[in-house]
């Protein structure tokens, strides 16, 4: 048997930090002995606790601490963060720390140090010149990198409920339902937009090629316009309905304002990509004249970046679409730490791709009529993504409207 | 080796009566000889074909034949229709004859006369003294019943093709995909509906719960001031919450404008119940001013008959639901011969329920978030069901804004 | 402002009923202030909290501790439970009760009593003769019945975290997702099955047609046999299709061997129905050798009580359906409070059904291949049912196969 | 007014190509008059029919024309193809021909020649040396080539209704539903594998990580090393996966045995990730014996080739993943136009991806648990894939299961 002392700080009971340390050790089959537990009396107190947490072997022990450190636990006894230096490009040490998206600090010369860039599934390297903490990939590891092992020296912050009533991201956070009064929901996301908005936060959107085929392209080509939008994440698919909106009117060959099939319309979306292809990219596309409207016309309009990111089932595709995916996902992490909310739409591929680059604390909104779309997301560990269930064609003209009057600074 | 004439006649090959012929007749492992076909030379022609089917022996040409009859195609030698007594209430002769959901007569005394009431899966009785044939389910069937059986005297007559352009209805019967524009398909729904209003036809809605969970009550109650709705088919769920939101303001225990759950909410449900049954009914709860708005108040307001079906999941139920399911559908029956339209919205149980008691002529939309739903009603032999994927929440209030200006006269 | 004290004591922080507590009162915009903790130090010691609740006036606070009083919060000062007789049939008093589905006892005459058949969203009415606490629905409320109100004097008993490592109930039960390994969440099951029988307990499945459609129909009949199962709730389209596939070989017309529509095959449950009808009942066919295998026969054989619920899109429906579908509830209520474990299997409608009268105790899974089912049956308050998103068809086999054997008693 | 001749031969009523074009042009608002139609008397006949299409002016009989060459209509009066050069790469001339996916001729010096490598949505590029005519996407177009344009000179044969009963393809492949004897629609697919491998022919799997996640993966690595599966086409996810399931035993830390979460298992697929990365690649850990079995060591054991086509989502990603989409496409390509019959197991992505480049003769099966997968994909043009709605876990089980005994011979 081998036991090692853990400390627990904050709202402890109700953000359920003390529970599920409970949970897990029982789960894991350990044992606990509560050493020390100071319960706050009033809302706003803080509480702490001590806890002896027992396990049959070390490594027993060092796998539960290891579960531990991922939900706020801190060791006791405060040591130095444990670093091996990566022998060969994209490979790891054993016993490698692997990120959560929450943020997390590293105990290194003395000082507890933030790791930058947060994202989940990655490792901890420490450059020793600057003193400083980066999230790295695994496939941006490079030899010689230093490299967190073990779980001394780390420290991790999962979000605590907030004090009082909660506010619209932790009340629908559970919940993805198609029986909800979709209006009143995007009321409450409308509002966080505007609070957003007033202190000049950023926005990006995650879109699917639904939101052209439901006809709703030129109410989010309004937003981005607007300074509502500040950067688009999307594939090829998107921008090349977009286009082919523009140019003739049509989504896939359907008609987006009589929903009827349109003659030779299935050829549409390669000769927009022709079109495009002929101009040299959407930009050039967009200074020549050619393209005149649109999501992807009002991003080069109003310099709002957009990563168009590859993908198997593509055709053309586009100029501007980035075929490598992992240049692509490169692309996004520029962006990606820098926003204050990400809004999915009608994409689980590139939702998730986007889910796994964001910190836990940036608000994400997930909008699919597919329930299981926004299950997934979370399974895949994007647990703070809120999931609206509803039509997509409906839900960005009454965002929009709930909007009105929304004046935002663009840069 | 056994063979028959059998002719076809009408639109026979853009309407598929030809080509289905021949694929039955394959598919059966039967035999044809094509005897003679006359091909309408123009759009407005008619087109008519003789074919000797042959079977390996009488009885698989009795299986094709009985086929072919549900698809149009009439034997040539016209006899007139076999009837054999009912022997035992709600039992059958041998080799009864079921019905489609298409129009049908009967050849009987010499005349061809149309079956009244047609609707699927049910029997044709003649009545030899008003010379009348009537459609009967088996759980009517009395003894002494003249039921028709085998494949004489019977003329079925599916829908055809239209000339020219399709309509709205053919256009979309086959599909169900949550890619569409929505809008304009609702657009498309809300100029037949102008049509039929304009005639003087009748439209019933089959509701599920969700149109008051999603907040849509307020519009659907107001379709029915107005004339646009004349029947309601739904069951104590869509009432009982109708109810619950105009007492309470909540659906379900949630607040149908905030979309927040409601202290105590959950009880509110069988509040409600409990208001109704103190009242006697909601006919009287609205008399006696208890219930002073919603679905429910207008229909009593407004003289729309309402047929409140139970179901084995109920609260309570209401005191106007009718509890008996056999004695719901005779309810239900009396107003299902009689519409133009049928708009069934978010309940798979009443929209099939009411799908397997309506001939294949009435008008019918499904909506749902859930494709499966709509695959599901089809399968059951709704096959004329038009289904569109969307937001429950969000169709309502969009199909009340493009009937602006409508006019309906109430009887 | 108004206060009151609370008293909480089990496992209350990993079991939830602190935090829970907590968030409750946060939540609904009281205050609270910790009098006294007492967390336990070991696993296996329970914990006490008694906890000032502050409102903001007596009706807020009300409201508060009413929601409180549902997770298994205690008011400090036990009063006697307060009574109010019903005016009218199926009527309540002012501000009664409504129960959740967890175990419940009452203060009555200086006594905590249980109250008998505890189900959820019904009333608790007190027999003053034989000093018995009842659980009884809105509808069978009788004029004079004393029906409890308010809140004081009721303790309700919430599940609580088992010690050690969880089983296969508390490990799954918050999942619900098709990228599982079947067979072995099929293995935990039947675990727990072989568990349950050892100490001679029941039963109950819940059985969709899916059942028959995809010819797992044979399995079932099987488990009957076999005494696995020991109560059928289902309604007339599984017991149709079942005596549909024992006549013909064929479920709604396709045969359930081949997957292959079999001519005249859409006829068959009207043939079967017709079948029964002559018979008299199922039991009759059954006893004149009409019917010969299946599941319906199978229970008829070996005494396994069945209950037929009607429902609105029924065809016939077979003469051992309970058309009323009240009736069919109470019928169902018979043998609901039973049984140790119920298996809910491609229906939603007779899932939640079953659902609404069981006690939370009651072991539930549900298996669906469409995840919303799932989702929605814990949606209706039936929080304790295990998912399992899979193809029914495969199910039953898995299961079978991993009850080899297995030797049940049979009564 | 303008018109011109058609000409339709083979089974053009039962395989629906003279409803179709009656159909199209009425439809598109033509007119048609009906020359001469030589209806086939007997089943094995074929029939002819010579058709004038009218059009309102030149454009829009060219519209029809051009729908109507798509269904196998030819034009009466045989032109040569017309031919336009590229004057950019990845640009093409006005009026290019979009291909289908159907077996295709062009007339060219005189002679019908067959488009090599025909896929949907593609160019016609005649090469003037080899007078060889092939399928280019509009991304490998160069500068130069030779691109068909019009509709003159074009014919494409679309599958016919094969005579006599239909087999197990053209019975299922309308249907995508979960209600389906699923053991006998496998007993299905196995007989027309075992047909396939009988005359040698290749089986490809489209697989996606869910086939791991259920526990089916070593049954899958079986089918590779017995030579069913010839090719295999994945992505990132269920290579590491399988691999992680090879070296710890679980699929996204998911004891792919107990269906329970494993200690420390979330970072098994970056272990899996970081093992392969150190080897170099999975053929090289192969080789070291690092990889010791699974769907990718019986790959590389039994020279199966295999395509991992990198995603946005991607972690990683494994050094044999070709991260750059195109170029995986290509890849795919190598291998898609030569097998026949493609398995396509819970994948959209990567099922959308091959259906994209496959002829229509090829036999495809889409197995997943969402119809909504299925549906899809046929929306996208693959329209003669056969939908299988089942549990993955459940499939490959039953289909390996089903073909016992089969010997293959492997190259």
């Amino acid at each position: 048997m081998d036991t090692r002392e853990i400390k627990l700080s904050g709202h402890i009971i109700d953000s359920l930090t003390l529970p599920k340390t409970l949970d897990l050790i029982m789960d894991m089959g350990g044992d606990f002995e509560i050493l020390d537990v100071n319960i706050g009396k009033q809302k706003k107190d803080v509480s702490h606790a001590k806890i002896r947490v027992i396990g049959n072997d070390e490594s027993h022990l060092g796998e539960i601490l290891d579960e531990l450190s991922e939900i706020g636990a801190v060791i006791s006894e405060i040591k130095e963060i444990e670093l091996v230096p990566s022998t060969k490009d994209k490979t790891l040490p054993e016993d490698f720390y692997s990120t959560t998206n929450h943020p997390t600090q590293v105990r290194y010369n003395g000082q507890w140090i933030e790791v930058e860039d947060i994202e989940m599934d990655c490792m901890i390297v420490i450059d020793p010149e600057s003193k400083r903490a980066f999230c790295k990939p695994i496939g941006r590891i490079e030899e010689g990198d230093l490299v967190a092992v073990g779980r001394e020296g780390i420290k991790v912050e999962p979000p605590e409920r907030p004090r009082g009533k909660k506010g619209v991201f932790e009340f629908m956070s559970s919940e993805a339902s198609s029986e909800k009064p979709v209006r009143s929901i995007v009321k409450n996301i409308a509002s966080e937009i505007r609070e957003i908005k007033k202190r000049n936060g950023k926005i990006a959107i995650v879109a699917g090629p639904a939101i052209v085929h439901t006809g709703s392209a030129p109410i989010l080509a309004r937003m981005i316009r607007e300074g509502i939008i500040d950067v688009l994440f999307a594939g090829n698919a998107l921008a090349t309905h977009d286009i082919e909106n523009d140019l003739y009117g049509t989504s896939l060959g359907i008609c987006t304002k009589s929903g009827e099939a349109v003659v030779r319309g299935h050829r549409h979306h390669i000769y927009a990509i022709n079109e495009i292809n002929k101009a040299g990219s959407i930009k050039e596309a967009v200074e020549k004249g050619v393209l005149k409207s649109g999501i992807m016309y009002e991003c080069v309009k109003n310099n709002a970046p957009f990563v168009l990111a590859g993908s198997i089932r593509d055709d053309g595709p586009l100029p501007d679409v980035i075929t490598d995916v992992i240049q692509a996902q490169d692309e996004m992490r520029k962006y990606a730490q820098d926003v204050d909310m990400v809004i999915m739409i009608a994409t689980m591929l590139h939702s998730i791709a986007v889910g796994n680059i964001l910190p836990s604390y940036v608000k994400s909104i997930c909008v699919d009529i597919n329930p299981a779309t926004v299950t997934k997301l979370a399974d895949r560990g994007s647990a703070q993504v809120v999931g609206v269930v509803t039509d997509v064609g409906a839900f960005l003209p009454i965002l929009y409207e709930s909007l009105e009057g929304l004046e935002c600074i663009k840069d």
